[in-house]
């Protein structure tokens, strides 16, 4: 591939044409505007906008993602922190990017960012360990 | 199929056979004992035994558990609801259902784990949505 | 690592040299052009290019996805449809926008694409809830 | 393991105690109903008696499978056998079950049963040699 | 099964009616008679009863299955230890079992087995963590 | 996105920065050392810069990585080869072209690739469905 030709090709292709906040409007600029409150940051991140072009489930997504992940029996950080582990194990680079970011922000540390990462690939391991074997079930005693 | 063959037919056949406790020795008796006394439980668990067939992946694997699995920057608990949250991502039975029981030991409530399992789904599907439309990372501003 | 590195610098490598159209000959050719005619598309994409490294799997490939694809009980776009739900379920970029441009070829509208995506994503997470709680077989009465 | 210890284990052990549809009061008497009336069947399945236990997500789940399961731009069969492409690719057998008896009853034939797991079989496959040849994008002309 | 044992029991249920032996006809009993012959068996498995309900999907697995499984580059054993590498990565149960044995009946030592899992098992945690970190793709010198 | 806008926006973001043999010292430096003169390479990949940022993970990994693929009942190509197809069907662009680099290093031919890769596609779709059908284990006779 040329040069040229690579610069304007991009990696990956989005599947659909994201709703850019300017062009937002009615209940998808409401949302908009929870997202940024709610999240405390002042840009509506591209999840959010590419959901945009298909308004329920942009709806439902962020009703949802709002609720669950807001502190409860466990806190906000160790919420993500659960979100980094799942998108890790599904190997999915948008997510693992944005949650790993706020977990950051929410005050997880290198330490325990490393030992987080130790664990889910220890799991990721084991869990194939104990398919292969086809362990059986323990009896507990 | 007959019931008397059902009783003789493994729902689905482990690939080695166990070392029972009383049939360890040497090193790998020793892990046996290490396993328990560390677990605080009284028995050995399947994973274990049957790891125990390939004495170099027993002593691997249960090592870099120990030492991964003890509480650092993070509280024994949290691990082992990370333990969870990879195990229910992969659909690993055996691990789910022994990470599940080793947090719940730990103090994990009912309140928690059903917190737990609604970040774990919730990210099952995000990470699904954010693959499938292909977005693209986030520009931080 | 530098502006310059950047731009040379591959995001990701394919692992074989892809055979170009013009290289073409012999029995890899008449595929290429039995491709390019079944799917009245006027290049050769660059899966089957690849493939063509290695024609035999070339050649079983697309027999069957020729065989596979075609419209029988369901029709080709539904069965388009359904590889955007295994594809993204599995997080295949490449197979992701091809066969979403594909399913839009043959009609798929932004609405049905939305509610695709809204039943894989829920799928997604009610399987990883299934298997967290390791829920029973129903007994149908 | 005995063969009386082996009668009485179960092959896999739910994490949660279900609730059963004569305990269920309230809220959840009232989903469990609508998810009888909705579905046309005289029994609360599994899946739904698991949630129950955490009554918040048994809400948010059901809510959103009504809404999202719901003839639209797609027929009800089309996101039955979309649940089955996704679920079957996760491997979960649980669903797997349900939703290939749901898609059944609303007329799916052994035929296009068929069919469907050809493409899905097919998909599996190519995913993988998408992904390990590290296929780039097709600029399309 | 009877009725009062199918209430009882099954830890999974087949979606399909498999076409045993004694039943089979015309190119099913061909392929069945080629499936033992090729594999030096004197049973068909249940995978096979199971794809021969739909005949075009029983023809076309085996045809691909027994030419990629023929020796060639690769000897049918290291090709049987693939099949248990990929089978144990996705966790699927029935075809660890079926490979694994497989292996086994071609020669494969329990250490060839114990290396094998170790292999599979440790690159299912590295994959983790390269997915996790998102480690950018090396720049060979 | 503009031109200027893509050549700073990373397609991906590496989640923590890595450690530059520069900048190593200790016993990060003398594993940096171990893993260049133990894979005959005059550079430390990506992957051993970015564990660097934890430490412990980075000894961990490292030791368990060289005892495991050090030869032992199978060769150092044929566990080359079973950790592409484990990287292969979990999708893992950074591993799978490390991997498929270092086994044809050791003497891969183009056509024990193509066959490999062809075993690893027929298992994932074989994998999904066994799964997808259900089907019951064998009892071998």
């Amino acid at each position: 591939m040329s040069d040229a030709a690579r610069r304007t090709t991009p990696d990956r292709g989005a599947t659909v044409e994201m709703i850019e906040e300017a062009a937002a409007s009615g209940r998808v600029r409401e949302i908009f505007d929870d997202i940024k409150r709610t999240k405390q940051i002042d840009f509506v991140p591209n999840f959010w906008k590419t959901l945009a072009a298909h308004p329920p489930l942009l709806e439902d997504t962020w009703q949802r993602l709002k609720r669950v992940m807001a502190p409860g029996a466990l806190d906000a950080r160790t919420k993500e922190m659960l979100a980094v582990a799942a998108s890790s194990t599904n190997g999915c680079a948008y997510c693992i990017n944005s949650h790993t970011a706020a977990a950051m922000r929410l005050g997880m540390t290198a330490e325990m960012y490393g030992e987080l990462l130790e664990v889910v690939a220890l799991f990721n391991a084991t869990n194939t360990l104990a398919d292969a074997f086809q362990v059986r079930p323990d009896v507990f005693p």
